[in-house]
């Protein structure tokens, strides 16, 4: 897991050189968030927490402990990024500083994001509440994206979102609503 | 006061387990800014900055010692997180990460917002002047708000913030302009 | 150098007073990254890098050793504020938390903005790519910029970001596309 961790970062970032990649505060929280996600699972509910809590400290990362995150991870300088709880997230997925993968406030059980494989979320997006991300998606920075779904291989920005690229054609198409069964 | 901030959290976070909320940053720094707020005004100025500076470099959060904060606050993750001098905010807020309560570097006395009761700001909501949002407030994820006022009842979002929701009813109106003494 | 940095605070933050600013984390950002940039040019780069690791620990500003800063540099809050490696900034320039100063992921060599002298960049703007920024240049918070130049004497707000002020005129005009060699 740590390999595939560690090789998603020079696969992704031109600044990266030698051992350089040992610093990265990314790596460091999603190392931290593993571990904290078995000691979730293992019902250890606040030791978990204060690991999350300790890595937010020393990263300025915040991942709950009860996110899922997939293998091929790469997060990008990461201070303010805040994943949810019940967050999916995909393969070979890449999150900038001050993304947010966040909830509504007006959901219970599953109350936050699904990334499939191979999604770039760009600094400052806000995905909010139980949605679904398909795979080959890319999210601009600053997109703002509440409660709407986005298909394969679609190119998503604004505030809201939009979708500005579609199976490598230019479109604009606005996002399909999110039907959610505890809304 | 720190009771009722502790309330706050499970109030508005279903993430809230058991004593979990010991260790949210967002408690830690409003316990610190209160204790900070009786310095500022003890006029113990430099010690009142120096526990601000502390608290930021522990939570992420940065809210100036004299800034008034009213009871049952509850500031969620918070990383990023600027609050300016003069803004006063009222009773059960809610306030997320990379929110900026700031000035426009254009007014002098009064710089800041000012927030009444059970006023929400999303994620990366940026509300600059000495401006005044009404009671029973919610402001969404990336609203930009730049020297406006925001009636009571009111749901605001977009850059530049306008009112999609008032006294429960769905509406598209800009936000009155603030007339300050100073400007 | 540090007198010139120390002088920016007070010039642009009327909430300095006194020795304040010494517990500034933007002043400290700004020491450490011009020694770690000195490493970074003497081919230093895994100290360098450490360095700003370290940096980032102690004030959540992360600024690449190899950035180049002009004189004067007047970081406000900082918290989130990300800048990449080949950036330029030139003198008496102010920039507010989380700025991201960075890269477009298709570019090679100059990745990063150019930013002239009296540049003030608002909380959460976003420039991305190799663009020219100007001199005497305002670009309002949330503001989002992508491989587009801007002229000397304007106002930028908005996403995508649009000319509002030139040359002390109200205007309303979109930004020239940048022209890069190795695009």
């Amino acid at each position: 897991m740590i390999r595939d961790d560690f090789k998603a970062i020079y696969r992704n970032d031109p600044a990266a050189r030698g051992l350089e990649p040992i610093l990265y505060a990314g790596l460091h929280a999603i190392f931290w968030q593993r571990l904290a996600h078995r000691l979730y699972k293992w019902e250890l509910r606040f030791i978990a927490r204060l690991i999350s809590q300790l890595t937010r400290f020393f990263t300025g990362i915040e991942i709950h402990p009860g996110a899922t995150l997939g293998k091929g991870l790469f997060i990008d300088h990461g201070m303010g990024l805040v994943v949810g709880e019940t967050t999916e997230i995909g393969e070979n997925c890449v999150l900038f500083h001050n993304v947010t993968l966040g909830g509504t406030g007006k959901h219970a059980g599953k109350r936050h994001p699904t990334l499939g494989n191979n999604v770039l979320v760009g600094t400052g997006a806000i995905i909010l509440g139980p949605v679904n991300i398909g795979n080959n998606v890319y999210i601009g920075a600053n997109t703002f994206i509440y409660m709407c779904d986005v298909p394969d291989n679609a190119t998503v920005v604004g505030t809201p979102g939009r979708i500005v690229r579609l199976d490598g054609r230019a479109v604009d198409l606005p996002l399909p609503r999110t039907v959610h069964s505890t809304e």
